[in-house]
């Protein structure tokens, strides 16, 4: 029995069973410690690095028939890695020795209709099925909670991984969705193209994955979201597979594609897409702009991003943030903008965008010009920020082994409620830590996407802990957060998914007709209530 | 008994209530004696002009409860008006004095309770509710066929015509369904923000019926679909009402408004929306460039199309639409190309597409440059073209009363089958027509929409009737037309919807998993099955 699971494009690199991607990545004991040190109220030392062998682990409630066997597994190990996704809830729940209910058994189809026998299997014996990509669900989407079925499998798509089709002249791709982010760029780059599409679990989340929760990507304007780059899909549902046709655009009735996405493995499970791609970008320049004001910040945002210069980034940090993330010390928010393009040099756009930004009282950063961008990366502002949004994950799992409660959400507004929002955000959330802990706690925040409508903050909590009540004491601040952001109808989430741990959100949200249909379409596609109960609808 | 309706922006100008627009925009006998000259197989003289008394319109199955009686008319000139769309097939059933079963009564609603009332009150009674905006549909979506209902009531949504509120630094509008495109252009003008959507009917359809049919704009590239302008729907259900939040982005579930954005009223109302708006723009610069052969005009287009220029139009025209439109009379493919912006110059982005234009030999026409886009006009092949486009449904209806056939469908494809695509449906529809009449066809194309993975073919057909049987004429060229895109798998409708003259294409084309889950959903929403039944989904 090992205590690490290798899947993906480094098979001889371990995965953390219980934490953020690479186990040789986190944080060592002394780290931990270094980290805690700058908190009040967390432990003296970190809690030990869970062991599987710990969680004594029974066996399964059910085993597969013969034909299903060479698919599945029942090793402890796998088990274990599959009960939960990767939020702060999810590790610090590993940590104290009390994850979720692990899956029974974990099924790695190795084609489409693997995974059709799968669903057969398991709805005609009231098996829950949890389809698996990377893992990397911050929002409770891959675990099972309750009692209702008697035994629960986690679907695992890592085995359909490859690029099967690349269709040049148009700039697109037949992919699997098992495919983690760096295999399947790594596919399309002997052709020139790229998806475009990084978000920060890039390396350690599934295109199926993407699909199924709408994720947003690395990129701050225009079509960053993962929606638009669908051509079509095929779903295995039990209900039989829906493949819809490969059209650049259609008017024939509500899209298919559009029911599925965002379906988090409640309708059916999405086995393949023909994806758009883009063509490599060969120009890039980036630039940092400093604002004493964050309201001052905004208001630049807003008028780049109703401009027509597209930015291909456009986040801004507040003071904390920057800080944070070594962007800025001097308590300055801090604008990274950044520009690509595969046709043409982009300063003049850059240039533009800056000047924008001056006219809201910005203050262009000397050193900050560079080969910033998803791609870049430097000793400056923008490079600085990036290190830190990839090293983030491990830190807050560093921080999470020291007691600490450390965790991110994201909403999006329309620009008049922004400013309130934020600010209402991060009062409520502070003080709900507190109120929870005895100790202050830092709130910050930074701009993810930005759209000309409207922008998506996504926040950080960094607080005390209650030893032993972490989860009780995060779940006291996000129920806060989220009364704060249903109070301004700001979305419970712009790109981390539903999930269970939003559906106290998500069921005041959506229309209440809109959830009639739904609860029927799964009705309709999943008769016998086995796939990812609990997410979405039903209880 | 007037034979004419004024909805909209000029009561006192009369609308057709057979044929397309103004009544008095209609080519006189001379006109039409002189447009049936060019088609051989033309009758001598054209059908008289239909009235609403030779139809001996009877009495109405059903009369609205007194509650209901000030929204609702029985007035036969209205009946007959909301008896049909504008299809070809619409106008020949008219001018033949055979159109579609005829609606009991006509309801205005006020307000949003008025709708939920009548749809209250008929489906305690069966009867059929088919939602009408400006009546343009050309799929026959504003129809109702059979006779499972015992009557039917069509809901002429003109009077929700309002621009309720307007958010000018966020861009965005809250705009009621039933407002036709002139209004509400003229109630942003003094916002300075635009929608920018200009269909071919813009001056004759609402809102809602962009909304409910996912209508495609005039512009060609990027965000033209109606769908992407969506910030938040109201829409009005026999199982409630439904409303989304106002959002620029969410990643929360399945979005809402995807599911009811192209439902064309089979799942509800759309009676307001939220509306991502624009600056209205202050550059424009346009160019046409020729091509030899249409393939390469293909070629130039798709570079264009996958370059970062943007421009706002890039239409392809073959030589047959160049010539009728006066775009060109050398037998010359003539790509259209318009730029526009809000915030700088375009000349320098329209000059690059014109280069690669000429990379794939296209030739600049001379005289081509101009004021030209969506707000110019200009004594030049671009003007000529958009003075064609707006005048070309009165024209056919012109042909209709000769007698001919003339109709246009749309579709959309990936690169890859779009050459094979256009010679397959043009072959097809030709020898269908030829087959059906004994007399040649003229079957043009013009490239509507472009993308970076395709584009959306639209032809025009023109051919002689079968004096009396000109719906069977039709029908058999139509059927062929879907027989070649379905082969293709092309899309059976890009932006005119399903209706009920696509349900052969669409039922065939829907992936049927997607089918099950809209059933149920129109199930779930619409429990007495009155909601404009036969588009989409059941019998």
């Amino acid at each position: 029995m090992s205590d690490t699971h290798s899947p993906g494009l480094h098979p001889s690199r371990p995965r953390s069973w219980w934490g953020w991607g690479w186990a040789d990545d986190h944080p060592d004991d002394a780290e931990c410690a270094a980290l805690g040190a700058l908190l009040p109220g967390t432990l003296a030392k970190p809690l030990p690095v869970p062991r599987v062998a710990d969680l004594r682990i029974g066996p399964p409630a059910v085993r597969p028939p013969a034909s299903l066997a060479r698919l599945v597994t029942e090793d402890p190990a796998e088990r274990a890695a599959h009960a939960m996704g990767k939020a702060y809830r999810d590790v610090i729940r590993a940590l104290r020795g009390r994850p979720g209910r692990l899956p029974d058994l974990v099924a790695r189809p190795a084609r489409d209709q693997d995974v059709a026998d799968l669903l057969d299997w398991a709805g005609g014996r009231g098996v829950a099925v949890v389809p698996y990509g990377g893992g990397s669900s911050v929002t409770g989407g891959v675990e099972y909670r309750g009692d209702a079925h008697r035994a629960v499998l986690s679907l695992d798509l890592t085995g359909l991984d490859r690029v099967l089709e690349v269709d040049t002249a148009g700039r697109a791709a037949r992919i699997q969705a098992g495919i983690l982010g760096p295999a399947l760029e790594a596919g399309l780059r002997p052709h020139g193209l790229t998806l475009r599409h990084f978000p920060q679990s890039f390396a350690f989340s599934t295109l199926g994955g993407w699909l199924a929760t709408r994720a947003g990507g690395h990129y701050a304007t225009g079509r960053t979201r993962i929606d638009d780059f669908v051509q079509s899909l095929r779903v295995v549902t039990p209900a039989g597979t829906a493949e819809s046709w490969r059209l650049p655009a259609s008017g024939a009735g509500p899209s298919p594609d559009r029911l599925f996405l965002g379906s988090e493995g409640a309708l059916g499970v999405i086995t393949e897409a023909w994806m758009r791609l883009a063509e490599r970008p060969r120009h890039r320049a980036s630039a940092a702009v400093s604002f004493r004001r964050f309201a001052d910040g905004l208001e630049a945002v807003r008028a780049v991003a109703q401009s027509d210069l597209a930015p291909a980034n456009c986040r801004l940090l507040d003071a904390g943030e920057a800080a944070l993330s070594g962007a800025a010390r001097d308590g300055a928010a801090v604008l990274v903008l950044g520009f690509e393009s595969a046709t043409g040099p982009v300063e003049a756009r850059l240039a533009a965008a800056v000047e924008l930004a001056r006219e809201h009282h910005g203050v262009p950063a000397e050193d900050s010009r560079g080969p910033g961008g998803p791609g870049g990366d430097g000793p400056d502002a923008v490079g600085a920020w990036r290190s830190a949004f990839l090293r983030m994950p491990y830190l807050r799992d560093g921080l999470a082994r020291m007691g600490a409660v450390v965790e991110t959400f994201e909403t999006a507004a329309t620009w008049d409620r922004l400013p309130g929002l934020v600010e209402d955000v991060r009062a409520a959330t502070a003080a709900a830590a507190r109120e929870a802990t005895g100790h202050p706690a830092t709130v910050n925040c930074r701009l993810t996407h930005v759209y000309p409508d409207g922008a998506a903050p996504y926040f950080t909590v960094l607080a005390a802990g209650r030893p032993g009540e972490e989860v009780a004491v995060w779940d006291h601040i996000k129920s806060a957060a989220t009364e704060t952001l249903h109070r301004h109808r700001a979305t419970v989430t712009h790109h981390h998914a539903v999930g269970r741990d939003h559906r106290p959100g998500y069921d005041r949200q959506r229309p209440e007709p809109f959830a009639l249909a739904l609860r029927a379409a799964k009705d309709a596609l999943d008769p016998h209530g086995i796939l990812n109960p609990g997410v979405l609808v039903g209880p």
